[in-house]
């Protein structure tokens, strides 16, 4: 018989949870019969004490199971997914999917809103004149046939314990434990019925993950679930001090997006979906090792071929390709205001969680999940970290609907910018794989 | 501006919380502005990372101030409370405010029901015919004058917030922090009005604090939060390994009260009495000393004057004060039954918490607040620790209205009794002074 006191009580008192008692917690929340009190209670006992590995699987797994879990065996081939912890400029989704997909890897993606600095994939991709982001499942297999791709909305009877678990933790303040954060996005992604996962996990500033050593746990604890689940999953162990690529934002990260496509792309932006999609490549079966898959993911972006995908992709779910070519077709921003250096000197920080805020504030993210969202607000970044600038060269522009918003944005993002007298040492982009 | 979760944040990890963020806590908690997720949450987060004494006295001075104080200036003298932080068997506020009262230190006390192995003071008053534990102000100001002492029920608003964590504490696993304990204690104590205040700190296996150690760290606490608020409150550490006395129950105890005011109870509950209620004497300033306060007490027991006042205690409270002389006036059990020896030798230990459990099992304790009480149910204990007996003698008596219940409880009963060949070393009933 189940008893969630005494199960709150096993915690506290640091001991290891039975299956027994994590099936009964993560069925009655999923039911309803758990009351949140005692809930928070056991989630806050998580955080201070932590969990086995034993425990986080089991964990997981119930999660998983606690919904709805796809079923893409309609799909031929290796279906791989992709999963990024978030940062500050991350498009990466709509650079390596069409680049993966280029190279004969089918993705079939579920992708969320989320709530911070900007919207998540899903509002990215609303910024396209017509896009769609609710498919029925013919349009879904429809779009992967056709384009090869399809990112769709998370549907929500999937992990719908995770979804109950994370909204209560994101106000009881135990969102940061490495068990509670890896079984909430593995739940999700083992339910979303791909074969092979890539997870880029982030660390610096700009994540959750404050160092590169407790990036690597989380990484190394997914791929753990990952493989006892039966399913392939690599995590690429990747910077987030400062933002990644130059444009942070909706429309603005889709242009950065399609730009680097175009083989126009930020450097860093470019390294990072190179990375990420060989290796998308590689767990697809389409290459026999990452390098090779790296070598056909340079192909399938030097050639255009990815970019194919993209418009392909676009069409599929509705939306106006003619964006590719003419970026005034995205919403317009009422407003801009340039944010000019006051002193020479080199770039030698831009606090990715500073430049992050500043987005949200002109209106680009979300607090709440009712929250509107601005799509064409956001911050274009000029000047990176190690760039030289002359007093009153312009570092970034900023873009919003609203005169105050911006003048606060402006603000926020003069602070996030550091300029000293020497070139700063850049750390590297990719630290760490873990498969 | 007082942020809840920030506050969550604070404790988890492991920083001190500041006076704001307390009171803005427990007014939160009385009003009902705060959801009972972030308030256990906190509760867990206080559990396992403690407050220092600081935040303890913080906490209490904002829970008993969240509800109404009582002022008893209005009767004369040094009013002495007590308390006990609860055993199996322990009806000793029914015997130390007779002997207190005796010695001229006015009683005027709340006390609670209580969940647990018996009903709490105020259900075990209930047991003698017609006695009232609801008083009018004017009711209540007339029978300490009458009797010298008055115990009635808790009003609703004394230290509310405390009220409505106690019940949420109670279903997440989240009682036993000490500082939670001494808080909710003190707090209602401290607002009841009296001007010093007796702890009965019990330590051992029927106690929540298992050992001497907890008890003293516990004790301490509630002298220092008490010195903070300017009374004089001493902690009397006392033992709980086997049940206090030798009845267990309602009816039982107050009888078995009346024996020891009647200088015929049992060794153990006279010396606690007497040990208790001179600290009371003294702290009421009716002696120079708690030697002096002892050796008064003893007077006011062997005397007949502390019968006295339990007489005129229960007239003006509305009971029959008959059931002094015939206790054929308390409401009888239907079924009793014998517990044997099943071998002979010496009685070496009776756990406390197995014989309150039985107890309760037979009716004579509430696991919900919402449970009726058999106010005659219980168990007389005819053998105590060190006690020499034969095989097939009589252990103790069990008492129920309910014959499934009296088998169960004949079990639990014999399975806290352990028998042995050799006497133990008892231990001893008064372990330290705390003041």
């Amino acid at each position: 018989m189940f008893d969630m006191i005494e199960t709150i009580e096993t915690k506290k008192t640091g001991q290891e949870l039975s299956e027994e008692q994590i099936r009964g917690f993560v069925s009655g929340v999923t039911e309803g019969s758990i009351p949140d009190y005692q809930t928070s209670a056991l989630l806050m006992a998580i955080c201070l004490n932590g969990m086995t590995r034993r425990e986080t699987f089991i964990l997981t797994d119930a999660m998983l199971h606690s919904g709805q879990t796809m079923d893409l065996s309609d799909i031929k081939g290796i279906k791989v997914d992709k999963h990024s912890t978030g940062g500050v400029g991350d498009k990466t989704s709509l650079i390596v999917a069409p680049i993966a997909a280029a190279c004969g890897v089918p993705i079939a993606k579920m992708s969320g809103r989320g709530l911070g600095f900007t919207g998540g994939t899903i509002d990215k991709m609303e910024s396209i004149p017509g896009f769609r982001v609710q498919l029925s499942p013919e349009e879904f297999l429809h779009a992967v046939e056709y384009a090869g791709m399809s990112i769709v909305g998370q549907t929500q009877n999937v992990a719908p314990a995770d979804k109950k678990l994370y909204a209560l933790r994101d106000v009881t303040a135990t969102v940061n434990n490495i068990s509670l954060i890896a079984s909430s996005i593995m739940s999700k992604k083992l339910a979303s019925g791909s074969d092979a996962i890539v997870l880029d996990v982030k660390c610096g500033q700009g994540s959750f993950n404050k160092t590169q050593q407790a990036a690597e746990d989380l990484g190394r604890l997914m791929v753990d679930i990952g493989t006892d689940a039966g399913k392939k999953v690599v995590a690429v162990i990747t910077d987030m001090n400062q933002p990644l690529g130059c444009a942070v934002g909706n429309s603005l990260e889709v242009m950065e997006a399609i730009d680097t496509l175009k083989g126009k792309g930020p450097a860093d932006m470019e390294e990072l979906a190179l990375v990420l999609s060989g290796w998308m490549v590689y767990c697809g079966k389409r290459a026999d090792s990452p390098e090779e898959g790296r070598a056909k993911a340079e192909d399938a972006l030097r050639s255009g071929r990815a970019l194919d995908v993209l418009r392909r992709f676009i069409e599929a779910q509705g939306g106006d390709p003619a964006v590719i070519e003419n970026y005034a077709l995205f919403k317009q921003p009422l407003l801009k205001a340039e944010l000019k250096a006051e002193k020479g000197g080199f770039v030698t920080d831009i606090a990715a969680d500073g430049i992050g805020l500043a987005s949200q504030h002109l209106g680009a993210g979300r607090k709440t999940k009712e929250d509107p969202i601005d799509l064409s607000a956001g911050i274009l970044l000029l000047k990176k970290v190690g760039d030289r600038i002359e007093e009153g060269e312009s570092l970034a522009i900023l873009y919003s609907d609203c005169e105050e918003k911006l003048a606060e944005g402006l603000k926020e993002a003069a602070a996030a910018y550091t300029v000293g007298a020497e070139a700063p040492e850049t750390a590297p982009l990719i630290r760490e794989i873990i498969e």
